[in-house]
């Protein structure tokens, strides 16, 4: 058996430290459906003044957030939304918004370092006149750091960009900032300055934050209102939830700031990878807490392969597709597992090699 | 100020016990998304077990444990489900089903006792054939104890009796069971025997249980598995829910037996209700942890009048319409409880007949 | 087999006369979606006139145009209409206003007359203030004559009562006016004053009318514009239409003068069958174009079985429920006819209890 | 005022033919919601044959027609449909699969030539397992002739190859065949073998085959019968539509051997525009009855200016974009008309040259 585990699958894997757990036994709780919970009501005051908006609310997951969101933006039948192709919310959340919410997703391509590019995103939106034939688009997401580009960081200078196109037209502009934090960390920008430009933005407690359970959208008053019966509606409305708000405030109490070493070590680990044969990898593009590789085409192993070797040695990796795999740093990940991570990348990759060689 | 507090607006409104905040610090957690929460899988099948059926999956409230379950025995678009004209599916939820999952919600009269004739069932179940004009029924939701006619409790010879319906006509029942544990002690009744009839179940595990969080669903295997991407699209697939799950299975093991106790307690309470004069209260009408109380027409006072009254004594109640409140008891209700809220109603009516009678 | 054929099944199943089939053929037209036809124009123009509101619009059905309405007045996600719980909107459309709208329909009791209660109707009313757990009520639907009541007419001075109360409460109110001037004859009262206090009014062109296609929604220049782009969703927007509208502009001008015969052929009919033994029939109650009939229970044979019967003879019925079936006369159903129908049902009847008396 | 109108916007501006017109007024007619109408089963049958499938079905408008079409394929919550990224049902139908169905729709770039990548549609496929986050694929639509491309065929091998391809994946293949007739004839193949691997097709019979109104579906016997009540929900249900039925019969009958002309003047044309100085045109491209052109960018006008001064001389063109317009040929468009067309074009340039140079 494997006497060593390293789960790199995701940041949501972490499980709450001491303090959290101390934090949770100690929490005052009351019905937060009924508006009372006093640590909810703590954290969500403290999340919106973060982020320099007026209000926050708690929910489920990243994905009813960002759900909620363009639902509230959207609350009229017959709008559109444009989304980053390679979006979170357009590839990874079920198609909610159509499915549940009869958004109509229209999708602009996202480029590698995450952003679309301004002019695709202006020709993209669609009727300020009311024409027959479209929809009309009411709302440009962005998601930052961007997941699938590998936890790529939008600058302030672009998502300002985008604001001002949205305003242009009218439009609302939605931050799925499920790991805001490490983009703000990582350009060494103020969070609050960083969405400025944003109506509504969702933040994970539960990816490199390292809460168990919960995200917080924040906005101005009557988003919020409007997001807190969409909440009910979608079954998001929880009782005492304090027990996992108290866990939220020694999130961002404690853990935003052990992301810098997690960007860190992942560049470290990346750098090492990069000096391992049969992976591609470029060092250069890890910028926050992800890394994205692949395998030699002519190495002779599928990825598949390569992932379960490891396993077998205690490394949880993502596999993403036939040719891809993905690790995420968080801070129970620490710098002797880097080491111990990359021996074991390259006793698999060497085994493998021998046993495909015979 | 107000030295005592009695919350009898809802049972969801207690805190968690000593018991549960230790088994929350203690809980052995993981990503429940990635399916690997442990507690989680204990609670789920615990609650599977008592209940008779394959599985259950672990949901952040009742109504999205009832959206859920409505969603997937009506996956198909152009479904019907039958639902009480008062039930806490149709008038309680947002109208989640129509508005989110685009059921149409067909509606049969809710008798006092929270039956629906069985008759009126079966001559609104239409389209076996297919008509051109007609949804096609697909459910029959039952809700047991019913809360808006004050926690009556459906027989199990009744429930039986719509299941062998739903059987000729093919179509699932699904039980909104969130005080389904009030309704098997009441009636002395199994709960697996009482829920045999059902495709599905909703269990609330934060009203009388007094678990600060959650409900869980439970049916066939092939039920849950949909259940479980359908609570992924609404956001409510969460991580490390061991924590939540740890509290519930306490309230399993310990709340469970309490319930008799309060419907004890309810009944002495109604009794002493029913003395006062102004009062309008069937005390044989309490079958479990709910009253329903009227004022008297020509008492002169208003039910808001009243309810803020109590208030300033530190008893909450839940105002329901210009006429109606409701009162709830949980096991943090206790005995000597009981004999404050009569007095407080005492002088309260007292006083408030004083001063309107100057 | 049969050599005369009488059908009374609904009065949508008109023959287009000369006079229709005249207009079609000379009909000037052009692209109606590209909005250039000048017939569907005019038509529009003349029907709004006629209806007392600013603008009007054709739509392919009757069942299109209550589904547009109610979704432009309900174009936010979370509305929820009050329609009659034996409306044709809730029970004859497939439930689309929730299937597809997402719209959530709460019904009042429909009584006898097709009315709803006032009272029942404001108490249904809900979320003024926004409340957490319920939709908000938008709309308020009447149908007008009511089809399955036996097409009673609702009073000017009824439908002024519940437009005051939808303005009371910031509502709309919809008629579903299919059989609009069947109501407005009966009653001796002009159209437009019969629908004043309504926002919109669908009105049928293809059934007491007799064009072979379509219905006109009349409304605000707003309501229109939001309509028109609703209908192109729906896939409703049509091309060269003025070879249908030059048939709604006849039916106009030629045929609602027919329908007070129409009415006044009906009631002959009810009184004969009246004096026919075996079926169970109320004069009194046919006011317009409709009767509804049932069978004694005792008389020994099923309403299926004299339906059958009567076709054999060729008078076409529409049969309803088990007991039930329902006559509607239109311009081509002679007073001659009616003679005939009487003698069939007649021989019907007296055939079939002497078979079944054997 | 101009002498001459000369409407190039699209093939959906014809008029009615004089034998379309006969045909009408002389059509027999029944209720078809009822399932009688005589002219509408002999052409939905006729149109079946001539596709090869099973059944047919006339419905109000194309755009109702694949809406109809992929929510029956879609029937099930949660589905996903992949789409060309420039497909006129993902850009030019007002987001209805999204809207009205909740269908998720996933967009694959439309390549200048009106194909996807087979390669990438695989790629696109997703969820035979059931995986957690993802929308399961259960449709892939093609188009035929490609609007947005100019009116480009689809090769009967491709077709084939993407049937293939969904046949492998368990998917359904729609085709909207708005011109469709237009492509069987450029590329020399019978309709019916073009279609093949097709389990569901639209076809216009208001676009080149110049009937006033209307579109047919064929497919399945089981796909038509959900279709027909699909069709019933959204209103698409009409009466004695063997009116517009029976300009149908006429257009199939007379029109579709028109469209080999068509195509040969809208080459004709394409040539004569090539030869104007100011034009960006490839006479290569134009593949049937569409050219699509732009304004070379030096040339000192905007398309839109040009569009204007052609109305001035009675030719009707379609802006589309800031820089492109289109020019659509129909059986009512003459090779004198060709003539007349190029020499406006000529003067217009000039005339608006001269303008701007001074």
């Amino acid at each position: 058996m494997v006497s060593r585990k390293v789960d790199l699958r995701s940041d949501t894997v972490t499980k709450p430290t001491e303090s959290m757990r101390a934090a949770m036994a100690m929490a005052e709780v009351d019905d937060d459906v009924l508006g009372y919970d006093p640590t909810a009501l703590e954290l969500e005051e403290e999340m919106a003044k973060i982020m320099g908006k007026e209000e926050g609310l708690f929910v489920p997951s990243g994905t009813m957030g960002n759900l909620i969101s363009v639902l509230v933006h959207c609350e009229t039948r017959g709008s559109e939304v444009i989304v980053g192709d390679n979006s979170h919310i357009h590839i990874l959340e079920n198609g909610g918004i159509a499915t549940i919410g009869g958004v109509h997703p229209r999708t602009v391509k996202n480029k590698d370092d995450g952003t679309m590019d301004i002019d695709l995103i202006e020709a993209a939106i669609r009727n300020p006149k009311g024409q027959l034939f479209f929809p009309t688009t009411r709302l440009i997401c962005l998601e930052n750091t961007h997941a699938n580009s590998g936890g790529k960081c939008l600058s302030v200078e672009y998502i300002d960009e985008v604001g001002e196109l949205a305003k242009k037209y009218d439009l609302k502009l939605h931050i799925d900032g499920a790991r805001i934090f490490n983009a703000s960390i990582a350009l060494g920008v103020p969070v609050d300055r960083l969405v400025q430009a944003a109506d509504s933005i969702l933040v994970c407690l539960s990816k490199g934050l390292g809460a168990p359970v919960g995200s917080i959208i924040v906005g101005s008053k009557d988003f919020i209102a409007k997001a807190r019966r969409v909440r009910k509606t979608l079954g998001g409305g929880m009782r005492q939830i304090g027990i996992l708000c108290a866990a939220g405030l020694v999130a961002i109490k404690e853990n935003v700031q052990k992301l810098e070493a997690d960007h860190k070590k992942a560049k470290q680990l990346a750098s090492g990878l990069f000096q391992i044969k049969g992976l591609k990898i470029d060092p250069k593009s890890v910028e926050t807490n992800i890394i994205l590789f692949e395998i030699e085409d002519d190495y002779g192993i599928s990825m598949e392969t390569l992932c379960k070797s490891l396993e077998e040695r205690g490394i949880f990796v993502m596999l993403q597709t036939q040719t891809r795999a993905r690790i995420v740093f968080h801070h129970q990940i620490s710098t002797s597992d880097v080491q111990y991570i990359l021996s074991c990348f390259q006793q698999t990759l060497n085994g493998i090699k021998v046993v495909n060689g015979n």
